[in-house]
Order: C-alpha cells, then sequence, then structure tokens
C-alpha cells in the first residue's frame, strides 16, 4: 500500500478583488484559501497519491471549517488537522496592471497556528501510515513557538523513518519574531533529506554566498551545480537540493526550469 | 452655520456570502463596512446636514483606507480619523433562512481602536465646529482602554457645550476584558444629555429593572413611561430618554416604533 | 464506534438560471449537484455522524468528478462510489414566480446509474463497518435494471443485519419502463424497517387508501395515526413509519411537522 | 431579391466556468450555443444577408427554445427548424492555462439530430427562397442516420440548383458508428461545389496525401497549390476549394490566411 | 391564416442596479428594455400567435440593434421598426425596500420616437397581414410631434379595417409639451374599439368622473359597472372597454382582477 | 499650505459590457464614471495632493449625485460643482477583440455642461484657495456655450494668478457645433501656461504641421524638439509644453514616454 504524503504549515483566507479591479471597487471578494504546503497536498492527491495535511486551525469556526472542507473536495485527509486558540490568518491581494504594482496586505498576526507551541500536536496520529514529510521555511518564521514546533515535526519525522523534505522559501517580510532567518533554519536543515531552494533562499535562510544572477532569468548550469554543491557539503545528511527557476515569456506565460543534485550527478529540465 | 454631528466608534470588514448562501459556498464575499456610529454619521450627511465620523483605523492599511473611502462617498467628513496600530476589525456574517439560524463571527481582536487609548485622538480637533457628539455602549465593551477613551470623549464634548447623545446598545458577547457593563456604562451615563436604550439596555447596562414584556413585540405605553422615567430620576443632567422599537410584521417587511421622554412628556410614534 | 449510515440513490448536475430569471436570459447557469439521498448523507454527515453515498456515476468525467468532490467538501464518504458506463444525469430548474409556475426539464436517459445493474456494486465493500442503509423510491423508478439493483442492494443490507430505511417518494414522471410503482415497491417494501412516506406515496406506491385530505396543509392527527396503522399492518416486518408534512405558511417560510408510528405509540412533532 | 443561405447542422449547449476557472470551482456555468453551421448562419444575417438555420431539435425542450431564440435574436431564419424526439446535445468545455491543457467533455449521444434521419426533414420548405446550402463534415460523424440525413440534405439542394458548400472538418474523437470518414465523406463530397478544408480534412476524410507540414503554422503557396489541385482532380464536379489557417501570435491574437484555388488561379489572403 | 397583432410605442433601455442595491452602489446595472406596448407584442408571440413591434429607433445604434434582437429573440416582427433621427430613451430604476421608496429616473427627452412625426412611418408596410392594433396613452404624451403621430396610427387602422385597442394609461410626469392628456386624448379615443383603463385613466385622460375608490384595493362591481358605461355612451364607436385592478397581497405576490364591459354584459374575473 | 489643483470638464456614465462581451450579450452593464479632467483630480488626490474637480452636472438627478460621491471616494473635493439644467452625458463602450474593433457610443447632447453658459459657475469659489488650473480641449468642443465658459475659465484663473495647463486634446468626432477646432483653440491657447499635447492635437488644434511619424510608435527626440519651439514660439506667455507618448508593446503592456520642453533645455524620460 502506498504511504501518505504529509505536508504541514498554514493555510490562510485569500481575499482578492474581482479580475483586475482595486481593493473594493466593487463590495466584493473572491475568497479562496492559500498556502504553499497545502497547495502541495492538494497536488499530491490530484496525481492520485494519498495525501495529508497537517495544521492548526481555529476551533469553533466556520471559515476554518470551509478551508477544511475545500481541501477534502480535492481529496486531501483533513482528519490529521488540530483545531485550537486564535484566529484564522487572512491576506488580502490586489493585482497589479501595467505600471501598477500588484499589492498584498497580511492579516496573520495571532493565527492558530502562530500560537501553536511544541507538544499542540500529536505526531503518532499526524504521521499515522506516512512516508514523506514536507515542511517550508514560511511556518519556523511565523513565530517563536511556531519555530520550535516546526523544529518537532522535523525531530519526529526523521524518528519515525519518514523522508524530510524542505522548501527553504526566504520571505522577508516574515522573521519579526527575534530571531533571524540564518539562526532557526540551519538548525532546521540539520533534519532534511531533500531540499528545494533558489539562490535567494540558501543566502539569506543558510547564510550560504552564491555568485549566482539571481534576475538573470535564465538558468546557469555551472553556477547552479556549484551552489548546490556547497549546500550539499555543509549539510552531510541531506540527499539531494533542487531548484526551481520560473521564466517569465510574457504576461500569461511562463517557462519552468529546474535542476537537480543528488549527490550522483546534476540534472537540468525545463518546460 | 450649522454644527456638525460627531460620532466615534468602531468600523469593521464585513463579510458575508452571496444572497441566501452559506459561507463559503462560492468563493465570493460581498465585503462592505459595518458599524452603529458610522451608519448614523452617514445617515445624517445623507439627511444633508454636516457629519464627521472619529475612529482609530490602522496605519498604511489599504482595507482601512477603502473604509474612509466608502465614507467619504456618502458625505461624511472623514478628516478626523486616527491612524494608528493594530488590525481592521473583522466580521462574517451568513444569513439565515427558514429553521437555519444565522451567524455571525467576529475577527476583531487586537483592532485598532481596541488598542487605542486616552490621548490618541485630538478632541480639540474632532470636536471642531461640532454641536453634537454621539457615540454607543460598543465602544466601551471592546477594551478596557477602549472604555476609558470613550469616557475620554464624553467628558471632553461636555466641556465644549456638545449636546451627547448614546445608545447604551447592550452586547453580551463582548465586555470580556474584566469589567461588567454596569460597572462601565453607570459612569459613562452621568456624562449622557440624550439617551437611547430599549428595556434590555436598561436592565444590563444601568442595572435598573424593567417590568416590560421584551418578546410581546407591541409596545406598552405605560410600561415604557415607567421605565423611561426611572433612568431619568437615576440620571438627573439627562435630558431626554428614548426608546425605539421593532415589530417584525414579515420577513422582508419591521415596523418601527419610538418613544420619547423629555421629562416634558412622554410622545410614541410609529410608522 | 459509530457505524456508517450509507444512502444509495442518483445524483444530478442540477442546472438552474440565477436569481428569478428564466432560462437563459442571462447566458448563465447556477450548476450544483442534486439528489435526495445524496443530500440525506450530507445532513448526517453535518450533524457529525459517519455518513457514505453509494452511487454509480460516468467514468473519466470531470463533471462526475466534481460531484464526487463536492460531496466530500461536507465530509461524505465517497470511496464506495462505483464509475460504470453511461452518462451524468441533469436536471434543469426555472423557479416560478407569481403567476408564472416552475418549470423542471429532466435530461437523465441513459445515465450511469440507469445503466448498472445488479453486481455492478460490491455490497461488501459498500456496507463496510455500516449500520444504517437509507434508500428512496425514485432509484426503482429510473429503470428495470435500476429497480433490481436496488432489489438487490436492500437484501443484502439485511442480510448483513443493517437497519433499512426507505422514503417511499413517489413520482408520477418516472416510471415508464413498463412496471407500475406498486408492482415494484410492494416488494421492495417487504425488506424495509423504517419507512417514510406522505398519504401520497402510501397509495400510489403501495396501493393502500387514505381517507386524508392533501391540500388541507394541516396535520389531522387521527387520519394519519390509521394510515399509518395499516401500513404496518401490511408489512409485519416493518418497525416504524414516519409522515412528514410542509406546512406553507408564505413564499419564504415553511412550517415542518411529522409523525411516528413506531408500534408503540404514535408522535407528532412541529416546529 | 437576395435568395437565402442555408446551413444545416447540430447546436449544442455549451457549459463553460467563468474565466479561467476550473469545472465547478464556482457552482456556475455560462451557457451559450455552439455549432459551426449555426455560426455561419449567424455570421451570414451579421453580414446583412438573408440566412437560414436548419436542423433537429428535442420537442416540447426550453433549452432548444432558448437556443431558436438566440439564433433569432441575431437574425437567423429558425422557421425551418424541425422539432422531433431526442435530446438536446451538450458539451462541457474548460479553458486551459499555462501548462495546463484545456478540457471538452462531450454529452451529445442520443440528440435530436443524431436520431434523426431522411425523410425527418421536409427539403422543400427548408430550400424555400434558397440560393447556397453549407454543410459540415460533422453532422455525417455523429450517426449512421445523420450521414444519410447529410446526403439527402446535399442531394436535394444541388436538384434544386442551390451552391452546396461543405466545410470537411475530419473530427477523430467522433465517426464511431461503424464506418470510416473515408467512406462516407468520399461520397458526400461528391456533391459539393465550394469545398473547405485543411490538410488534416483532405487526408483523413477524402484519404489524399498531402506533404504540408501541419504545425509549421506558415502558409507554404506552392505546397497549398498542389494540395488544392489534387482535390479539384479528384471531384471534377468540385468548382473550388478554399484552404484557411490559424497562425497562433500569442495567446489572445491570432493571424488568420486562407488561400483559395478555383481553377482559374490561386490566391493567398492574410490578415 | 391568422393576422398579426401590431403594437406601437416607445422600447427604452432599463437600467437598474442589482438585486436591492441602491443606484452604483456596486459599479453595474442589469440592463433589459422595457415598453408596455413591446411587452404586449412580446406576451401575444409567446402565446403563439404573430406579433409584430413598430416604433422609430436611433439609426446606426448598436444599443437600439440590441433592443431589436431582443425582441426577435421572443418571436416578435421586427423588420416593421423604422430607423431615423434622436437617441434611444433610457429609465433608470432603483427597487424600494421597507420604509424606503423606489426611484425611477427618466433620460427620455429628444428619444427617436419623441422626435418622429406624422409621415415617418409607412403604416401600408407597418399594417401589412394585421388585424389588431394596439397603441397606450404613453406614446401621445411624449411630444406633440407623437401625439399627431399616434392619431395618424389610429386612423390608418381603422381605415385598413384594424380592430384598435389602447390602453389610456395616464402618466403625470410625461404630458409637459403644452396640451393636457384630456384634450389629445378625447380626440384619439374617438378612434377605439376596445379600450383598457382604470378609473383614474378614465378621470385624468377622458375627464370622465368615477365615484370609485382608488386605495381601497378591492373591486366593487357596481361602481365599475357604471364607470364602464359611462365610457361606453361617451364614445359610441367603442365595442368594449376593460378595467384591469391589481390586488396586492403581500411584498411578492399579487391578486389580479379585471372587468368587461361590451355593451352586451358585464363580467369579472379574478385570479 | 498647499493649494489645490482645480480641474474643469464633463464626467460621463460609462457603460461597458462585463468582460470582452459585446453589447447586451448579458444583460448587464458595467457602470463607472469617466472624464479625463476627473482622471487628473483623482491622480492628484490620490497622490496627497488637495484636488477639487468643477463641472455642470443635472440637478436632483441620483446618476448624478452617485458621480459626486465616485470622485469624494477618492478624496477630490466636489463641493465646488454646480448642479444646473440638463442631462448626464453617457458613453457605452465594448472592448474590441482580435479582428473585431472596439466600439463607442455616445449619447452626451444636452448634457448639463453642454447647456452651460459664461456666468453659470462662480470662479471666485471654484478656485479658492487654488494655486493650479487645469482644463482640456474636449469641454470646448462641445458647445460653443461651453467653448466660451471654458475661456471664461480660463481668464478667471490667469486673472487670479493660478498656473493654468490644458490637454490640447483634439477629439474628431466632436466640433459639430459650427466653429472648427483650430478657430477655438487658439485663442484659449493663448491663456495657457503648461501645454500638453501630442503631434495630431498641435496640427488640429493650433494648425502647426509637423514633421512626425505619428505612427512609428517610437519617440524621435529631434523631431518633438522642433515640434515643442514652434509652439512655444507662437504662444509666447507658454512656460512649457510636454507630449506624451504611449508606446504599444503587446496587449496589455504599454510603455510610456514623455518629453518636456520648458524653454530651459529638452528633456525625454520613458518608463
Amino acid at each position: 500500500m502506498v504511504k501518505h504524503v504529509v505536508t504541514f504549515g498554514e493555510i490562510m483566507l485569500r481575499l482578492a478583488p474581482p479580475g483586475m479591479e482595486r481593493f473594493l471597487q466593487s463590495p466584493q471578494f473572491v475568497a479562496t484559501f492559500g498556502g504553499g504546503e497545502a497547495n502541495v497536498a492538494v497536488a499530491v492527491a490530484q496525481l492520485g497519491l494519498p495525501a495529508a495535511y497537517v495544521t492548526v486551525l481555529p476551533d469553533a469556526n466556520p471559515i476554518a471549517d470551509a478551508a477544511i472542507g475545500e481541501l477534502r473536495r480535492f481529496g486531501v485527509d483533513t482528519s490529521r488537522i488540530v483545531r485550537g486558540k486564535g484566529r484564522m490568518g487572512i491576506y488580502y491581494l490586489e493585482a497589479g496592471a501595467n505600471q501598477r504594482a500588484s499589492k498584498v496586505v497580511y492579516d496573520r498576526a495571532n493565527s492558530a497556528i502562530a500560537l501553536a507551541k511544541p507538544g499542540d500536536i500529536d505526531w503518532d496520529r499526524a504521521f499515522e501510515g506516512a512516508g514523506w514529510f514536507h515542511i517550508t521555511g514560511i511556518t519556523p518564521a511565523i513565530s517563536a513557538a511556531a519555530a520550535e514546533l516546526s523544529l518537532e515535526s522535523m525531530q519526529q519525522a526523521r524518528r519515525k523513518g519518514l523522508t524530510v523534505s524542505c522548501d527553504l522559501n526566504y520571505r522577508k517580510n516574515l522573521w519579526k519574531y527575534g530571531k533571524t532567518a540564518v539562526e532557526v533554519m540551519r538548525e532546521l536543515t540539520r533534519h532534511v533529506d531533500i531540499a528545494i531552494a533558489n539562490e535567494e533562499d540558501v543566502q539569506m535562510a543558510l547564510g550560504i554566498q552564491a555568485g549566482v544572477d539571481v534576475h538573470s532569468g535564465e538558468l546557469d548550469r555551472g553556477q547552479y551545480e556549484k551552489l548546490t554543491a556547497k549546500v550539499l557539503d555543509a549539510y552531510p545528511q541531506m540527499k539531494a537540493i533542487a531548484i526551481t527557476l520560473r521564466e517569465s515569456k510574457s504576461a500569461s506565460h511562463n517557462g519552468w526550469a529546474a535542476c537537480l543534485n543528488d549527490r550522483t550527478g546534476f540534472l537540468v529540465s525545463r518546460h
């Protein structure tokens, strides 16, 4: 029987004006749910594999119930989600147009996951039948307690023999609780089997300098091979590291490229 | 020149599903702004009188900007609004249907007005050219600081010679910061010229018992006259007290009645 | 551990114009899914009990996938649904207004459930962990094969010790495959523990005459007690029969009443 | 007086999610009607020429009534449409985005036109005042009966002296009733005055090999001239053949090119 | 062959906010077309009788084209509509709610029909194959020229032997071009075979006093019989007069009653 | 204290079908307000500077009230707007797609601003606290009276020491009241401090020939320098002239360039 992929992180209510309108130009928001780790769970489930999503959501809250229902609609196992204190995180998103930049307004302070701490999640239950655990660098950036909970999740996953993957995903507008990304992420990364990152993540989350030109938008094979080698050298337990790169072709079309260093070779793929 | 009516309180983002739908049945919210004191300012402005609304809203927040723009659209003077720390309060509203009750979910903790404290509002600026000040029993129920700020607003208004009106408006799901409504509202009511209330407000906010049958839905002239007399006796500075009563006629039509005791007589009006 | 309630029937795509519009007045349909047995499963799940829904849906069909996702969103176990040949049944619904009657257009011929036959559903899998089975008089009305499949489902459920409930639900615009409702439903009703019906169902599906005035809209206790006694006499295995009655109070409000005869007494409830 | 252009084929209900959404992401479908032959009739009418559309639609069906009303709105004469048995064909369409392909789900089996057979349409009435008849290779692909009806339509049109045009339009996901496109279309093409085709149609519907690179997206004058000459050689009654070519320039802009061989010369036009 | 019913009047663009919203609360209008005479033509066509609508609409105007397409969609013959100078009339409509009244804003000055004058319509073409002509008291109220055109239409219809019906329909906010309704309508009514009116129309358009209580909302048989007799006495050519009465039962349900005096008897019908 | 920027012109109701639909494909219009001078006032207010908009709008008209409310929402001072006779101007806009061109239908005759004449606006009130006045070549193109009112506005502004800017903005489909653009605009331009124009405006409004290739879409520095010098020579009071140029990069992205000749130098800026 195929084992579950379990992902862990925050899911927020995402409120966006319809179409290309500005905030409240019409008295209406398109209301969906967003969170990178939940997206991974949905994608895995849509590909036909068993996927479960773990998070902490506010108790007795119909908006959180709707978020769970939405994940279930896509076939994600939501029975391991914990309900607790705190609120549902929200972000507002206004699409840009022409010379006007897009706007994001976060309203995620005191969310249930930000208030959660080690011991709040029953990892035996969360990892039942699981073979893979996926986490990102966003959760440890939310609060000191969430960082400790992230560390706990990875230690527990490793103890139970799961493969641990982590998308380092550095976000400079988080990390406001007193510790730097490097202080926290270096420790967490020691429990990672498969890392996913880009050059900015490597630099800001691990403190490893890369001579890569971030804005060239083209994949320089040699530079990326060196960069991934540096990370693998620094983290001997790590089995592989992948780098993804979006190449903007036009407003509505992107090309995607990725490279993988699994210590046996370096692969590049484009689409 | 006609003097401004100034109202003071909290304005929140109000998110409701379209039509009679349940929360997130469609991925959409109708997004408007709600707050009793702001509604009074809008109504006054629509009647053609100068009206200003005072509140504290989060700084550098486009949703708060939109709330201000919406008030301005209705002709309310928003130049006295203060921007500060904290978030924009939110409430989610799902309409009921048949045997299904309506649902309200509040997400207003740590709103800018809840965090505001005496001294945060420049009352000289707020009351410029004003002849009337209106407040409700909702603001002092939000937080201890907001209750102190409410008291300050009424004292300042009285000192400047404004007429002070207050809709006692008792809300049992607020008042969670340690003080009871009676403890706070009795003191505030000593600064009120014109009170607006119903029998529940009088009992829960002022501790004055009323022999009125709340659920009869009909206005008993004698009982209401006695009740208003009791309040006027308890608060000698009060010039008048009004009671409003909604008479539900059908799902879509309500009758409205009101009575007024201004110490010179007792008037009843129905519509 | 609480056992599952399993319901079985057809779920169709329901296409309705927005609001009170007529068919295609705007180029738009509100698209949801409808089916009495699925509704029961959703209601049971929303009440917090384990519920599963069994049906046959067309294979490799994204609209059927969406129907399954929608059930899953409400917490219904959809893992027992069988995919097969045939199409997704559809019905178009236009709301009435004033003197204009509502319109329903069925397009359900050759649906997957209409083509299904005994043997197509693995009842061991369908009834795993189940304690209750619910069916209606609609499924046996669709096609001769569906009637045989319905009989099979009830026999299997009884064999496994499940409580079998059946909403007789007579629909005169179905029953077009050559047999009458009475011919089929009398046999099926011999496997029912709990029947749900109104006076028209009892007459048209079981051939038992009732002296009840269908259109009075009021519940005559004596007449309903006699009617339910007649049914219990005719079906000795039946443990109880319930009658539901909708009392139209206005265009938007209905009263609901129900009565139950469980051989030990006769109860009436109104809401 | 200008004579009517009469077109003949199937018109289906087209259900698509709003914007770029996936099937039933919102509970809503944009509902329009689609069919190449109806589109030609609408285009002719919009250009100001008299146009009539002939088809068979289900009797006593408000969705079919709406399709007729929509054609009438664009000025198409719908008085020659025949109502009969069967259902309204449907297709569901989900737009693609980025790496995600678009999806089409057909639900057109047992449509009224698929069930129609020679004799069901009164061609004297259908061709009243007509000078031109247009048909496509889609109708003969639906069912054996529809293929015979198509042949009848063309024979009748030729007998009455109408110009017959046919868009060969090969669709590989149709042609499921036992005959191949080549078997059927070769016979029908013997009654065509003006053919419209692309290189794939010529090969799959007529069995004539073309050395044209379908995917180059550019019009090679020489190759197309040879290809059209081959078709004209094979069908001596044919007066002209046109080839249309869409050149994809971006996601939202296409260039259009066409060439025409009318036995007197070879013309190319781009736009 | 059944002869056409021809109706004549103004059709306007009708702009209303969605649902119960106020003007431009959302940046959106529901856009349909309104006009009593066009409504009659649509109703006749929907009942299956041949109906034609005659009016003057602005030339080279896509909004007018859309109005014509919409009528055609409902099966109305629009080929007799004349295109001329002037603009498309518009009215804005905001629904009332509770104590708030509904609002109508007219923007119909200089519409094509208001500018039209005798001779602009070819009545031989307009009345081809017609047996009945319907007009209302709205058109002669628009402008002096439209009143003359109305008289011409009725004289021509009578000359050709058509039955002429007229809904007197007095609107006090029209009649602004210098003549009173009584001056104009008395002359026009001399060409009417079948009149439709209520007591206000009879008084304001014909100057005949009625002792009917307009606001009682109930049909007093005796009073209405007297009133219709008075009108028939005053207009000897008139064959019959009908009175319609809407009885408001609730916000969403109306009862309808009508009475008819055809000189042979007096009939009352309710629904 | 920063002085107000005052703009003056016409604001119209703008009715557009949703998305890429054609006129009344759905019974719906997106309803906003448009007018270049109002847009400038909104932009100035959004940048944080005090802005006022002056126009004449129809009295007692809720659509005009809504236009004012909308401007107020964006922080524009609307207290100087005059209400008068006439109607609200309207324009209908249908977006183009692929080979189909966009369509604009104007319905602005007899608008309140078109009927306004010198003396209707109290310029002392309009220019209170103002430092800058902005007008365009559209207003003088509407009617002879509006042209005289435009001249009056500029003379008054100059008399009061305001800087006067004018966007020449030649529109060939206006200018229908008997005078040519050159006749009128040459006189007005003698009161302009800062002109904004493109090469077509300079030629059609001022009669100054430019050797600029309008359709090259690229900014030729030398030619534009010569053109602006010619205008400055012809109008000695003018302090500066700016030219804006939109460079179409794709359907959804434009580049913007501008150049400025302020008699001390010639600057070019691109974005």
